[in-house]
C-alpha cells in the first residue's frame, strides 16, 4: 500500500520534489578539471590482510585433519552436520521443470558454440632451420567454487564448468557450501548438464582447502576457478601463492560502466544501470555520457524505476547511491579513455558510433555493443563468459575461456646443421654467462663426434 | 695437479674404484614396487612460510616512503650508495664486442621469429545470430626482473622482454641489483636490442616493490615477470595476492628430465644432465630410461666429466648427488607417464621413437626432441622461451609467451530479433535466480518499446 501511494505521489511530483519523496537519486558530475576521478577508480580493492590470519588454521586444520576437520568446520560455520561431502553427478535421479531445462540447455548451446571457438590451433613452425611449435593440453583436474543461499547461481556453474570441458580436462568438479534439504535439482541439473563429475558439498576457505589438498572422500584438484566471498578468496590466494593450486583472478563486487550518447534510451540504460544495483549493495553502476540533459533523464528514469520496481529495493538503493555516478565528460572519447582507466567487468556502449568507440577499447572483461545488448544478456544466454575480471582486474587479467585451462607446451627438434650453424653463437653467449664448460660443452660435442 | 693426478687414477680404474676414488655418482635406481618417487615427485616446493613476514615490512616501507626508502634499503643490503635509480636505455653510449653483439642480434632474431608467429588471431563469429568475437589487447606496463652478480643473464632479459615488446606493451622497464662500477654493458646492451625503455637498479623485495607501486623517480608497472630468490619471489606473491600486480609463475631451481634409450650417446646425455647442475647446487637432474646398462654408461660418463671438467665443481656434484637421479624403468610408456607426474621444467626425449613418446606428453614446460636438442640450445638461440615453470608447475602453468602479456576482451553485439527469440530463456533463468525484476526487465523493456 505504501509503495502503491508513493508511486502515486511520484507520478505526480516533479524531478526535484521527487529526489526528495524518496531520498533515491544518483550521483551526477560534470568531469572538468576540479573533479576527481581517483576514488572512483580505485574502487573495490579487496584488503585480505585481516582475513588472511582468520584462515590459515582453517587451511592447516583440513591439510593435517582432512574429512574429520571439515565435518567440524562445517559443523561450526554452516550449522549443519554432513555424511557425507562427495556426491557424484550421476547418481541424481529427479528432474526440473521443462522451461528450466530448455534454457539451461540452451545457454549451453550458446556458451559451447562460443567457446569451442576459442581452441588454439597447435603451432609448428621452422625457425633457423629447426621445427619449433606449440602443443596445449589441459590441465588434469579443477573444481569450480559456486556460492550458496541466494547467489547461487546454475547459470555460473555452465560459466565455470563448460569452458574447462571444452578444453578437455578430465576431472571437474564444483565445491559448494550445504544447504539445509540437500542439493538443490537446478543445481544438480547444471552440473549435469555441464558435465561435470560431482558436487562437493564445502563452503567457505575450508570447501577451498579440501579440494586444494584433497581428503580420504574428496579428490584433489590442481585449479580453483569461480566467485566467493573474502574468506574464499583469502584461501585462494594463500594455497595459490604455496604453489598448491592455480586460480582465476580474484572476483570483487560486479560492476558496469557504460557509455552512451543521447541517442540511447534513457529508459533502457536506467534499467542497465539497475541490473547491475541488483547484484548487491556493494555493485558499482557507473555511466559515462556527454550530455548533461540525457544524464538527467537517465537519472529520472532510475528514481522511477525504484519506485515502480519495489524487490531487492534496499539493496539497489544502496548501490546506486553509494557506489554509482554519472559522470558527464567534455566528449565521447574522453569517456573512452575514462573506461580504460577503470577497466571495467561489464562495458556497454549505446553511441551512435559504437563500433568506431570500441575501437578504442584497450581494458575491459566484456563489451556490449550497441542499443540491443544488455548485460544480461551476456549473463545468461548470448554464449559469452560472466566471469570477469573486477575491480580495474581487466587491465591485466582475461574473462573465464577455454585458455584458462589450457596451458602451452614449446618444443623444438634441432637438426644437425643447423647445431653447427648456431654452435658459434652459443659458444659467445655461454662464455659472457660463465656457463660454456657444459651449457657450450653440450652443444659441441655432438658436433665433434 | 691434484686434478690431473686424479685423473690420470681415474682413468686407470674401473667404474666401482672411480666413484669411490672421487664420490661423484648419481644414484642409479630400478623403478619398481618397492622404491617410492613421492620425494622426487615433491621436490623443491618453496615454503614463503618464513619470508614473507621478513618481506612485509620492506614492501611498506617503499609504498610509504617511496624513493627514500629504497635509498636506505639499497644501502642496507646492497651496501652500495645510489644517486638514481632510473637509467634510459636511449642514453647508454659504450659498445659490447662485436661477437657478443652478434649472438644476441641473432638470439634475438630467432626468439622473435618463433614469438611473432605466437600473437592470436582475433576472434569474430556469429552465435544465435549475434555477432560474438575476442580481441586482444597488451598489459600497459610490465617490469622484467633480471637477478644481479653472477646470475645476471644477458640471455634472460631478451626471453623477458622481446615477447611483452611483440605483445605490444608500451612502457617495459628492466629492474636488477645494483653493482659497483654500475650497470654492465652486457646488460644495457641486451636491453637496447630486446628495446627496453629502462633499467631501474633496485634489487630484491625492494625492487619489486618500488616498481609494484611506482615513487618519484620509478615509474610503476602493472605486470612484473622474470626469477629471482626467495625474496624476490615472496614479493611478487604478495603484491599479487593483495592485486597490485600481475605476475608469471613462480620459479624455483632449474631442472631437467631426460627420457632416452640404448640409441642415445651416454656421453651427450651426461653432458645435458651436467648442463643443469651447472645452474647450480638446487639444480635437478633426472635421467629415466629403459635401459641399466645405458643408466650405468651414463653414470660412468657423469664421473669422468666431473673430473675432466672443473669449473663449478662443487656446484656441479652437490647438484648431481644430492638432487640429480637416474631411474630405470620397465618401458619407455612409463618413463612418459612419470615425467607427466613429475611435470619438468625442461624435457629431452632422446630415443629412437622420439616423436611417438612425445604424443603422450601431457605436462612439460620446453621440449627438445632428438639427439641434437639438447637444452642450452633452448636457453640461448633455438627461438624458445626459457622463462619456464619449474617444480611441476608446468602442470598448472605455461612458458613465457606472447600471451603472457596479452589479454581477451570478449564482446556481443545483440540484434533485437534474437534479443526476441531468446527473450524467454533470460526470463526463466533470471526469475529462477531471482534476478527477474532488473535482469529479465533490462531486456524485456527493449522489446516493448
Amino acid at each position: 500500500m505504501f509503495v502503491a501511494r508513493v508511486a502515486q505521489d511520484f507520478r505526480d511530483a516533479n524531478s526535484r520534489q521527487r529526489k526528495k519523496l524518496v531520498g533515491m537519486g544518483i550521483r551526477i558530475r560534470e568531469v572538468d578539471g576540479s573533479f576527481s576521478l581517483k576514488s572512483i577508480l580505485e574502487r573495490a580493492k579487496q584488503d585480505l590482510g585481516e582475513t588472511i590470519p582468520l584462515v590459515t588454521p582453517i587451511l592447516e586444520a583440513i591439510r593435517d585433519n582432512g574429512d574429520e576437520a571439515l565435518r567440524e568446520l562445517t559443523r561450526k560455520f554452516d550449522k549443519i552436520d554432513i555424511d557425507s561431502f562427495y556426491h557424484p553427478v550421476s547418481e541424481w535421479r529427479a528432474s526440473i521443470p521443462s522451461d528450466l531445462q530448455a534454457a539451461l540447455e540452451k545457454a549451453k548451446q550458446n556458451i559451447e558454440t562460443f567457446h569451442r571457438a576459442q581452441l588454439p590451433i597447435a603451432l609448428d613452425t621452422t625457425v633457423s632451420g629447426n621445427t619449433l611449435g606449440i602443443r596445449y593440453t589441459p590441465i588434469e583436474s579443477v573444481s569450480v567454487y559456486a556460492p550458496g543461499g541466494k547467489a547461487l547461481y546454475p547459470s555460473t556453474i555452465l560459466m565455470g564448468v563448460l569452458p574447462a570441458k571444452i578444453a578437455g580436462v578430465p576431472h571437474i568438479q564444483i565445491v559448494t557450501p550445504p544447504q539445509e534439504g540437500g542439493i538443490p535439482d537446478g543445481l544438480y541439473a547444471a552440473a549435469k548438464i555441464a558435465g561435470a563429475d560431482a558436487i562437493i558439498t564445502a563452503g567457505g576457505a575450508q570447501g577451498i582447502a579440501a579440494v586444494s589438498y584433497g581428503t580420504k572422500s574428496i579428490p584433489r584438484s590442481e585449479f580453483v576457478v569461480g566467485p566467493g566471498n573474502k574468506f574464499v578468496t583469502a584461501a585462494k590466494i594463500i594455497l595459490s601463492g604455496q604453489g598448491r593450486i592455480g586460480i582465476d583472478s580474484p572476483a570483487g563486487p560486479s560492476e558496469v560502466l557504460i557509455i552512451a550518447d543521447d541517442a540511447a534510451n534513457p529508459n533502457w540504460v536506467a534499467a542497465d544501470l539497475l541490473s547491475q544495483a541488483e547484484h548487491g549493495e556493494d555493485s558499482a553502476a557507473i555511466l559515462c555520457t556527454d550530455s548533461m540533459e540525457f544524464a538527467k533523464k537517465v537519472s529520472a528514469e532510475i528514481d522511477k524505476a525504484l519506485l515502480e520496481r519495489p524487490k531487492r529495493r534496499e539493496m539497489k538503493t544502496a548501490s546506486i547511491q553509494n557506489e554509482s555516478w554519472i559522470l558527464v565528460f567534455p566528449n565521447l572519447k574522453s569517456c573512452v579513455d575514462f573506461s580504460n582507466e577503470y577497466a571495467p567487468e561489464h562495458l556497454e556502449i549505446q553511441t551512435r558510433n559504437y563500433r568506431e568507440l570500441f575501437e578504442g577499447v584497450r581494458h575491459a572483461g566484456s563489451v556490449f555493443l550497441g542499443p540491443y545488448s544488455p548485460v544480461a544478456m551476456g549473463d545468461y544466454i548470448s554464449g559469452t563468459n560472466h566471469i570477469l575480471p573486477t575491480a580495474g582486474g581487466s587491465r591485466i587479467f582475461s574473462s573465464l575461456g577455454v585458455m584458462t585451462f589450457l596451458k602451452r607446451i614449446t618444443y623444438q627438434e634441432i637438426s644437425r646443421s643447423s647445431l653447427k650453424e648456431l654452435y658459434p653463437y652459443v659458444k659467445v653467449l655461454s662464455e659472457f654467462e660463465g656457463l660454456d664448460e657444459e651449457h657450450g660443452n653440450s652443444v659441441k660435442i655432438r658436433l665433434s663426434e
